[in-house]
């Protein structure tokens, strides 16, 4: 459960710069640790070892000759599957692209080449991200790192597992509705989906062009902060603020619907902001049904219009669930796709206003802990909701205004299993909610 | 069929300027010339005589106090029926909102008031912007005030039959697939459609919101760059260039659908082009058939979701041509409009590479000059297209793109009726654009 090396992004990196040890040799272990677990958890679908070791020792050839090219320059990481990898196979986690060999990376998969990072494999997930539960017939159901009975989350959960097992001290995800959250949050790493756009999703098999968002899974809020910095023109370390008079939004009704042991680990983070000055502010958004109709809506009639040609040519190799998807967006009208839209729309501006009270949202990210591989409706207050709808709960709604988002460990429940808190800014204040999860990390590690 | 005291805005702004004449006198001149001929003209669906004329008196008093706003304090304009007006009855040519008084002025008519424009009147149009012909039978269809015989066109016809009848120099039009560029060609005035989003489109009741443009029209180019300075923070004549080394494309096919009237004024245009050093280049552009589609599956399934509740309380007082268009609009997938969408991004990406290699796009604005009313076919080349097809064969494309077009004279066929060309620019390059079509149009009345 540990990072590579028993250690952070940075830690390891320091390691590199210093030559304690070499890129090969981290790139190795990395390897070794995938190769060792991925029987049990199935948190890679493919594991790049080869093209890894080649990468790793161009890595070491610079840092002799003093020209590290950065802090990712020899760092392992795992890219979800939906991320084209050139000549590497991209299946989506489905039998319909199972020999699909790309002929160019993802923007972002090249970006992180140039910077040095090296993709030692393709995470499992969810097929065609189709669900938040990351169980896939065809590749195997990633298992979570801290109880094999239960589920790593999905759609990104290959991606949270390699870094919740110690395999890679981050991870490329995407998020459509929380696979980079959900999957976070039951792994006990952290999860960030950035403002809309923020970075950039071409050369990304997409699920749903309005609300897919590209997002980053470390093992802590710094790790994610320092990708982020180097993958985008944000100067992510630029300031230094405090907790202190920061305003924090609650969304009215929701913590009446959290399990016990996630309430005592958000009741944690709400006494530990108190203490530090933050004031809260109850806030309302929309209905849970109405929201999540809109995402619905969005996401199966986009879905559609992606596969229908893949849909004529391999309809019969599709999971059930994907399958299911597309029966559904059949029956969707143009009308209440437009009037989706619109609702999204006015979502995004009522939403944006908010943030002229607070500086923050705080969350639960998940109102359970990670549920037992096979549960099909999971009790959330009074309620029985399947359990795609239970573990999204609490994130979907920030795909459809576009807003950044952290899910952040925050400790475990008495069954030793993590619990996560979300913190959710202003779009385009990516910079103050990393900052914001920096501090209130550090804050509960004094705990 | 000359602008209000026999003269352009520009003209008019220096009378009023020097004293030469009071903004009474001219909004008086203005609504007179508006009640003498609405009886046979149906340009106007209300006249808002007592407002203007205390706006003009404002006018007057500003001016007499040495506080005149500008170059559109005092004058007079006309605002198609769509643009929401505080306290005066806005129908959008409809039964449907035959009673309908808005609270507040559209976001565009505002801007005007603050300027010292002054309406004085509601212009009639196509049932809810839902036409190119600007047949109506709930207001009345405006007559051509070239010939009594012949449409005005649409859905913008109100607004270009009074411009055309010298009522007003400059009026405000929208165009979803063509309707400010369609009725000034065949009233032989000026119309611009700007880049998609430059003129405010708040306030005004929509066709469909991704297609939607707020427009100008006008006597000629020059008023119209008058009124686009005056409302954006675009420094319109900021540059003078010339037509030396322009380079023109001309979409591939099109010119061979021109009826011999239309053709001889845009080859004329052609020549004049030439003349100044402008070379030509031919481009293709998307088939009609397929961009029409696409237009019309976002025009149908936005104008349902539009009106969906007002189908529930008034579907019987709808016309025929909406009603027609919500039967089609029903029987669209979500799948579809989703697949249009993204056409449509990759028309605006495909579109904008043109101009790495041309300046601008030169088109005849209707392959036919005003047809009679009560046409239903057309032909055009060896077809016979449906007369809305027909009307906006050469501008709706225009429209899915977000370009800057303008539909400007060039002289009449052997029947006397108005001939247009359009010219296309880049989008968010309409400085350009209404430059080159101030240069055009001089060097056209050279000749």
């Amino acid at each position: 459960m540990k990072p590579v090396n028993g250690n952070t992004l940075r830690g390891i990196s320091k390691a590199l710069s210093r030559g304690d040890v070499a890129a090969l040799e981290v790139v190795d272990h990395s390897l070794a640790l995938a190769e060792a677990t991925n029987g049990l958890l199935k948190s890679l679908i493919t594991v790049t070892s080869d093209c890894a070791r080649a990468q790793a020792r161009s890595a070491d050839e610079r840092r002799q000759v003093g020209r590290r090219r950065g802090i990712l320059d020899g760092i392992p990481y795992v890219a979800k599957d939906v991320f084209k990898t050139e000549g590497i196979r991209t299946t989506a986690g489905s039998k319909v692209l199972a020999e699909h060999y790309p002929q160019e990376d993802a923007g972002v998969v090249r970006k992180l080449a140039e910077a040095g990072a090296v993709l030692v494999g393709k995470a499992n997930m969810h097929e065609f991200a189709y669900g938040a539960t990351g169980e896939n017939q065809f590749t195997g159901t990633t298992v979570n790192p801290w109880d094999q009975r239960r589920l790593a989350g999905g759609s990104s959960g290959g991606s949270a597992a390699a870094v919740a097992a110690g395999i890679v001290p981050f991870a490329l995800g995407t998020d459509t509705g929380g696979s980079v959250r959900v999957p976070a949050a039951l792994c006990g790493v952290t999860g960030f989906k950035p403002t809309f756009g923020l970075l950039d999703s071409t050369g990304v098999i997409p699920f749903c062009w309005t609300l897919d968002h590209v997002g980053i899974i470390a093992g802590n809020a710094d790790d994610v902060s320092v990708v982020i910095d180097s993958l985008t023109d944000l100067q992510v370390f630029r300031t230094n603020g405090s907790l202190h008079s920061l305003r924090i939004g609650i969304p009215r009704g929701w913590t009446s619907l959290l399990e016990p042991g996630v309430r005592a680990g958000y009741e944690l983070v709400v006494a530990v902001l108190r203490a530090s000055g933050a004031t809260f502010h109850e806030i309302d958004l929309p209905e849970h049904a109405e929201s999540r109709t809109v995402s619905l809506t969005i996401q199966l009639a986009e879905a559609l219009a992606y596969h229908s040609p893949l849909i004529a040519s391999s309809g019969a190799q599709y999971g059930p669930d994907v399958r299911g998807g597309f029966v559904l967006g059949q029956q969707l009208s143009a009308e209440s796709y437009v009037q989706c839209q619109r609702l999204l729309s006015a979502y995004r501006a009522s939403f944006t206003r908010h943030f002229e009270t607070i500086d923050a949202i705080l969350t639960p990210t998940c109102p359970v802990v990670a549920p037992e591989t096979g549960s099909t409706r999971i009790p959330v207050g009074d309620q029985l909701l399947p359990i795609g709808n239970a573990l999204t709960l609490f994130t979907s709604f920030f795909n459809l205004v576009g807003a950044p988002a952290v899910a952040l460990p925050a400790g475990t429940d008495d069954k030793g299993l993590p619990v996560s808190v979300q913190l959710i800014g202003a779009p385009g204040k990516d910079i103050a909610i990393l900052e914001l999860a920096r501090h209130l990390e550090q804050e509960l590690a004094r705990r």
